[in-house]
């Protein structure tokens, strides 16, 4: 969109653009609680991020909701940068939850002040969007990144729910946002409790008997 | 949109939208010849598709490109699908390059099958637009499709480049058309260019001399 001179009227803005290009790889290697379904490794940031991206492009024409798919992929696409900075916060952690917040904050200003102003400020209001969780195309971006961290659990075995004493109570917590936010969303969601149940995805609750579970 | 009584008249169609999203999960263990620039492992396929997106977000207002943007990301997020059953195949490989291709129309054929054939139908004709590059948003995905991964080996201290062979020659013809397609691309790759010589991350051709370098 005819910018193409500003590079010779400001010679840092190119510059800045490919530092910020080269500071994100790192993404690759933050590594999330989820394993990948051949649990090989840990599923990197920029993975989940991707596959997020395409439960989204699916999904989204199999359910009522009228919003601008494009906005949501940008959301997508941006919402897990800051963990460059700030590190993976496991979902079921709740009670480092808001010094996580605050760590994610001064990261998006650090990360964000790379960019040139206007693009750097573009970004930190999207990555605000997604946080805030307000608008249709956030609702949307927010329900796909907890479905896709839920999904792959369960592509991987529940591993990592056996691993860390998750429940299935403990995950309809977390995953209820995404589960009200659509009937087909809903529909998703009982087939992979199903799924997960059939199984037998998720501890035996404490005090049952595994026999008889 | 308003799909969502579809699953209760076609109870396979979600089935078959989750089989293809376990499926892909396998883009994450495609891994390519490009090293991640902690060099602690080879970047996958899932990676390199994120970070194209964002090279695609960052730098289309950069240009004098006139597309949708939007159908471009799409394209990005699903280029390299195939590989999942085809293998990564290295870019200077050429010799490979007829194999690869015939290769990649079969893997297409199978992968986009699991798919309700509707949405098979359009994956799959965003993958061919993709593949012949004949559309303007294609143009500029492939173009974002060689500049990461030019740009990951110059990330990556030229590791792989060392390691095969590759000559800034070699690079040169494999990146024309994203050079050529627009101005403000002419200029990222030109300042790459200069990095990469300045970091010394090419190798001495043959017969010269290493300290005359």
């Amino acid at each position: 969109m005819a910018h193409a001179q500003s590079y010779a009227a400001n010679p840092k803005r190119m510059a800045r653009i490919l530092d910020f290009l080269e500071t994100i790889d790192q993404l690759k290697t933050v590594y999330r609680a989820a394993y990948l379904a051949d649990h090989s490794r840990h599923e990197s940031d920029a993975e989940h991020t991707w596959h997020t991206c395409l439960f989204a492009l699916l999904l989204f024409n199999e359910t009522d909701l009228d919003l601008d798919i494009r906005h949501a992929l940008e959301l997508i696409l941006i919402h897990d940068l800051v963990e460059i900075y700030a590190g993976d916060t496991y979902v079921h952690l709740t009670e480092d939850r808001l010094a996580a917040q605050l760590r994610e904050q001064t990261a998006a200003k650090r990360l964000f002040a790379l960019l040139p102003k206007d693009v750097g400020k573009r970004m930190h209001q999207w990555w605000t969007e997604f946080e805030h969780g307000q608008t249709a195309e956030a609702r949307f971006a927010r329900a796909m990144d907890r479905l896709q961290g839920f999904t792959q659990n369960i592509f991987a075995g529940g591993r990592v729910w056996q691993e860390r004493g998750v429940t299935e109570a403990m995950t309809r917590v977390v995953n209820q946002d995404a589960i009200d936010l659509d009937a087909t969303l809903a529909e998703v969601y009982e087939a992979l409790y199903e799924r997960a149940n059939k199984d037998h995805l998720w501890l035996v609750p404490q005090g049952a008997s595994a026999e008889g579970a």
